[in-house]
């Protein structure tokens, strides 16, 4: 928390660090080490979500990551049971998903701008997308959806997002390959707002949050409720994708799959999670 | 009105210069000093798009600016309640705002085209995006929707319109950070269909103009009314923007900082107006 | 058929010549003289559809045409009644459409991809919008809905799918004008997923075909099913323009007009049908 945290934020996270400049909070993710969307960058979320909540939380918050190769390559997927229940603090029933800790976060009355540098996969790419914006480096950023490829839809908010963002054919090229997309085709594509050299993103970033940081809350908060209004899916979608998800990525199919990438490095650093479109195009096919 | 007015155009008009060319209608905005959006101007288009409405009336319209620099920078803030009660004139009971009046144009029996040079902001932009069609000027075409800098959000049809067209992140980043968008980047975001250079645009559009003027009419209605079914937003999604705005504009920070910026020189030509993105990022702060 | 063909393709088409490589059929559509959309396509794709929503049949269909210059003209305008009978064969009542026969496409528990070489126009063009991928090559594909030129709007979901994946302004632009699109328009506007250029298109499509077609079918199917449930529209809104078109297409100025268009060549291989949106620009104006 910066020093001169007139706003009141107070807790402090395991896995988020968080600080405060005027009216914008920049939270960098660092769970070493891989930034895999784990129960505790879950239930860090969570807390940092309600704190934000408050009326007088800062009115924005930049996230990135402190890993340079992964902003979150995806959920821990030997954790499935432990980050949902963990999610599930953030709600009330129904709210035991990722998906509607997402939906969550895009209703925040604070407004929010992800900074993409590395990989943003599965549940990662969704996070984002659950963000007000999204700008990333055009030399090395990636998102992707890779569930498919898995053996489930996405269930976090993929399916929702793209579909609105992207159109219906794009969409389905995006999740159905499960390919990796790199900054420009995702800022064609609609996936990010923008992609711009890495080397200009911070500046871009910061101007934007701290224009915004000066502009009076409510109308802010105002205009991103009448947007929300027509863009958001419902929580019915939301929890209709979540619990498919829930079921499918723990069945047979995928079960096998996530074995096999177990086997090649899935969850470690190194080639299969640096080139998870490539590892998933070379496991064998099934029907 | 062209001497060649098969059609029957009778009106004439303060603000708005009306020259017929066949089944083509060029409207040329023309309000000294400022091509300001005030009791005049919206007076004179409620009784054009009154004559527009008529089976007889020319089937293509183009609309511009006499003002390089210009289109229309936004509504006269000093003139609210007098240019929306010119407004009410157009409609029944619930029709008293801009955006009622543009959801009107929008559904008109006729084919509208923006061509857009110079500054188009706040209502100026929500005009365009009521239109059917919009074509900028890449080397001058300025859009933006100012309003939640000043302290509201935008209450004309810039929520609904820029939501639908640019997706949630880039009509949040439109939005929200009130900035100045050049054609290009309104190009790549869809804010306008597209960008050319200066020297094409009469000619593009003259083009589109007659080849439309000589389709048949009834085709043409029937598919606007029919993309229209699709993408209009509904009249109580305008009417509840149109609410908030007409009472967020009125409040404490909206006053305070619409009086700052008269101190600047607001509503008049000069460094304000032509580049007021930058003027609202140099606003003092504000809760 | 392919003779490694262990998934059960059996029929044989007059019109369709399929290849079944693994999990991926290729169907290439080859109707001469000009791949018109007469009762023949018509029968076979029927029977194509019915062969393609059996639950072991391939997971991925490429479509594409054995014409250079034509993927689909558009449909056979001397057999509106005979095509249309042919595709009230693939349903129910209210069927009786092309419209209809394309969302039965559109919601396949196949992958269905489009490559686009030529012109699709008018109902090739819907065809295409009811795939779920649509690639083009740059150098010579041309898109277009040609209808109200001729006196009616689209009839078979183009109304529909333009509107939601170009936006209102693009979607208006495209279907007043009856326009030819060249591939980089298309994509720009994103009436396709990707132009590339014409050497690479087909190992790109390739390449994305053999990947969907190694993932499991049931994580295809529930994806492709929650984006279609977002972004197709209702039967009811297909039905509504299929009777419109049907019912414009035969009235007086649309007859007229075709008419008009045959004498110049239209159905014949040649300049009318090569530079359709000139020839539509160059008849004479109506009422």
């Amino acid at each position: 928390m910066g020093e001169d945290g007139k706003i009141g934020m107070t807790a402090s996270y395991e896995t988020i660090i968080t600080r405060l400049d005027g009216n914008v909070l920049a939270a960098t993710f660092q769970a070493p080490p891989l930034n895999l969307i784990g129960p505790e960058v879950v239930r860090d979320l969570v807390a940092l979500l309600d704190e934000l909540s408050a009326p007088t939380a800062p009115r924005v918050v930049i996230f990135d990551s402190a890993d340079a190769d992964f902003f979150f390559p995806h959920v821990d997927l030997t954790k499935v049971a432990e980050y949902t229940a963990e999610a599930a603090k953030a709600g009330g029933p129904g709210d035991a998903s990722l998906g509607m800790l997402f939906r969550k976060l895009s209703r925040l009355p604070a407004v929010t701008i992800a900074k993409l540098r590395g990989r943003a996969r599965g549940a990662g790419s969704e996070f984002l997308l659950a963000c007000d914006m999204r700008f990333a480096a055009r030399e090395n950023a990636i998102l992707s959806q890779p569930e498919v490829g898995i053996g489930t839809p996405p269930g976090a908010g993929g399916i929702q997002h793209l579909t609105r963002l992207l159109g219906r054919g794009r969409a389905l090229e995006a999740v159905l390959t499960s390919s990796d997309f790199d900054a420009d085709l995702a800022e064609r594509y609609g996936w990010v707002n923008r992609a711009v050299p890495d080397a200009e993103l911070d500046e871009l970033v910061a101007g934007i949050a701290a224009r915004i940081g000066g502009f009076p809350r409510d109308a802010l908060i105002a205009a991103k409720s009448a947007i929300n209004a027509i863009s958001l899916p419902t929580p019915a979608e939301v929890r209709a994708d979540a619990a498919l998800f829930q079921q499918l990525v723990r069945g047979e199919k995928a079960t096998q799959r996530t074995a096999e990438l177990f086997k090649q490095g899935l969850q470690s650093r190194g080639a299969t999670e640096l080139a998870l479109g490539e590892a998933l195009g070379n496991l064998p096919a099934v029907d």
